[in-house]
């Protein structure tokens, strides 16, 4: 039992600008979290954060606060090291279903304790379950069981990881202050350590469809994901990545799944390939492997693990995935060449499509979606489909379209931009 | 019904240092006082609030707001022009005790709904509660034959004048997010406006022991107060004064009733007298009248008025008032002058003796407060009685004698400062 404070009194202080001290940091999370500290009050704090941020040591508190709010998992039982990935969220990010078969075939083991898609990014688990008879929740001895004989999983996290997050995550949503960096660090963190990965790579992206707009707000989350876990003991390290255009050709659930597939099979476009393996090279050095990404893909060996992974919880890897009912095509109005596609509108339009959901009670289409016709750089002409929109619902299509007026950009050239903007 | 928006983007707007637009500030009251923006989010806006403010244009709008809330008062029907007062807080203020019936002596209707108090300050129907029968509630009709017969009222206000301000300001009380001009503004003026009187005159107070620390914050609120008022058709002046030491030598509820009898009587400490004078002569000048405060306080009208108004609400103007069972000296530790007596302190250490309330529904001591013996620049010697604390719980005294260490500053000279900083 630590010491009561008053929840007011530690509002005006961080209102203020002044640091939180360690036990009142304690006593607020466990206050939160059993109901003391009423959502009126935290909200209040969490908008005062917004402004006045929390400093490294507060932040590691806070941090390690959420953790001890809930249950702690541990791997030390598998023979094989655990690496982990989270990334920040973007659009047309499916970079975890190629990658983690690819690196359990590298020799890690990789939990990906994943969630379902909120607002404009997808989430893992609704593009999983697009796979017929997939399942998304394993008891903790199928998971190890898995990592230990397929060495991937991808499944959803329990509920007793820190669930002073999932109380304050909830309540951010609503309270419009997601947008502050040592809270996003902090509930990214606390499951992650929680988890008991013991290396973990971040991708953490900026750019129009990512939550950090800009790369310097990326790199001081990145900066403080990398001190966090380290702190905690997990060997972390981050890649800063660009998020202006949607990643690959597939935004939504089902086609997103094939084109994990088309890179697994040795094609797939150019961004998912060189984005999924600069990825497995941080995270086989980091779980202490020598072993060669490139080559795994190449020889089909990642493949292998990641039709194991899918059938091992209940999918069947060779199985059609689902089609939509209706399609759309969206066509160039001028000739040139494609500088620009704004990944926020991209991912508002699949969202509208039925790809995502408004409220989490919400299901998920599992075929709707946008395919890309092109990327960025490719030449057209006018006339030419940019876009097939793809849903069940037809009468969405409008609204899609709506959200993709002006997403498209037609020049004389394209900027050339590097997806990986640095590595710390 | 005014159109539905999403209280996050509202949230984020003013978060982001935007302006709300007039219809977003109406439906944000509105839905706010049925419950359909919960106190999570009012309490993130409020916040918001704090770091951006409200300018000018929504801060009138957000007052009109809270207005609408509720019901309207007007007091057309009385031959008598209303004025009523309105100060800020501070320790020791008993003002519009002697200053109601002192300007309704002078010809005007002087109504003055009041509160309860909350923390270090006082309220004003607390102190009149410690005159045996007197009774706060009024009934409408009540209140206005008192008015048109008498011309002093001092009633508890109905709970229909604005009950949005209600619901927001319990609600920044538990959130630490009094502290904001702008919403601070509001709330004064959303009830005296809905009360419906013709002329207000502000006492806008700065110093340690008020809400606004220092003048230029004091200066500000001041500014827009007038303004409100103003711009609803009220005849809106304010003084500026000083709460750096307790207004006169009683703090509590029965002696600050006994300390306005003496002014009435034509005693009375000079710090009281001069700004129940101050503000009578802004008040009968905003009523349009020509009548003299000083001459009507020596006449003994005034108190003739004060005895017609406390027999009026069921109160014995001869009736002794309450003793405290415990009192306890508070001495000099060295000789000199005194300098400084600090507010706060002051008002503190009465809260803990029993004046004051922690909870809006704990009750308080008609008897318990604090006697000062001296003001700023008497001359004392060491020993020498500085205050007498009383209470009717003799264990509350450590706890207020605690509060009180360091609030008498003796020095060779006391600073030369004005009560009254300015006129608006």
């Amino acid at each position: 039992m630590t010491t009561a404070f008053d929840a007011v009194d530690l509002i005006r202080t961080k209102r203020s600008g002044d640091r939180l001290a360690p036990e009142q940091i304690d006593w607020l999370i466990d206050a939160y979290t059993c109901g003391t500290v009423a959502d009126e009050q935290m909200s209040a704090m969490a908008m005062a954060i917004f402004f006045q941020g929390l400093d490294d040591a507060e932040l590691s508190r806070w941090t390690t606060a959420m953790i001890e709010s809930g249950t702690r998992m541990h791997f030390r039982g598998l023979s094989r090291p655990t690496v982990d990935k989270h990334s920040t969220g973007g659009v047309g990010d499916k970079i975890t279903l190629p990658l983690a078969p690819l690196v359990a075939a590298c020799g890690a083991a990789v939990p990906q304790l994943s969630g379902r898609g909120l607002g404009h990014t997808g989430g893992t688990l609704d593009k999983m379950e697009a796979i017929p008879g997939w399942r998304a929740d394993l008891s903790n001895d199928e998971m190890m069981h898995q990592l230990e004989a397929v060495g991937a999983v991808i499944c959803a996290a329990g509920p007793g990881l820190a669930p002073a997050d999932k109380k304050l995550y909830a309540l951010r949503d609503v309270t419009g202050t997601v947008e502050s960096i040592p809270l996003i660090a902090s509930s990214i963190m606390s499951k992650k350590i929680a988890e008991g990965t013991s290396a973990l790579v971040l991708d953490v992206k900026s750019g129009s469809g990512a939550f950090m707009k800009t790369e310097a707000d990326a790199r001081e989350l990145a900066r403080r994901l990398v001190g966090l876990g380290s702190a905690a003991g997990v060997h972390t390290s981050a890649l800063l990545t660009s998020m202006e255009a949607p990643l690959g050709r597939a935004v939504g659930n089902g086609i997103e799944v094939a084109e994990a597939v088309e890179v697994l099979a040795g094609g797939g476009p150019h961004d998912v390939v060189e984005l999924t393996l600069a990825l497995a090279e941080k995270m086989v050095a980091a779980a202490g492997l020598d072993a060669d990404p490139a080559e795994e893909l190449r020889s089909g060996r990642a493949m292998d693990v990641w039709r194991q992974m899918v059938a091992a919880q209940g999918g069947d890897p060779d199985a059609p995935l689902p089609v939509a009912r209706h399609s759309q095509d969206v066509a160039a109005t001028s000739d040139g060449v494609v500088s620009g596609i704004d990944a926020m509108a991209v991912g508002v339009a699949s969202w509208r499509l039925g790809a995502g959901r408004a409220r989490k009670e919400d299901p998920v289409q599992a075929a709707a979606g946008i395919h890309l016709n092109v990327q960025v750089g490719d030449p057209v002409v006018a006339g030419q489909p940019l876009a097939t929109l793809l849903t069940d619902t037809a009468d969405a299509i409008p609204r899609a379209e709506e959200a993709l007026v002006g997403a498209f950009t037609i020049g004389e050239s394209a900027p050339r931009t590097s997806l990986v903007i640095d590595s710390l």
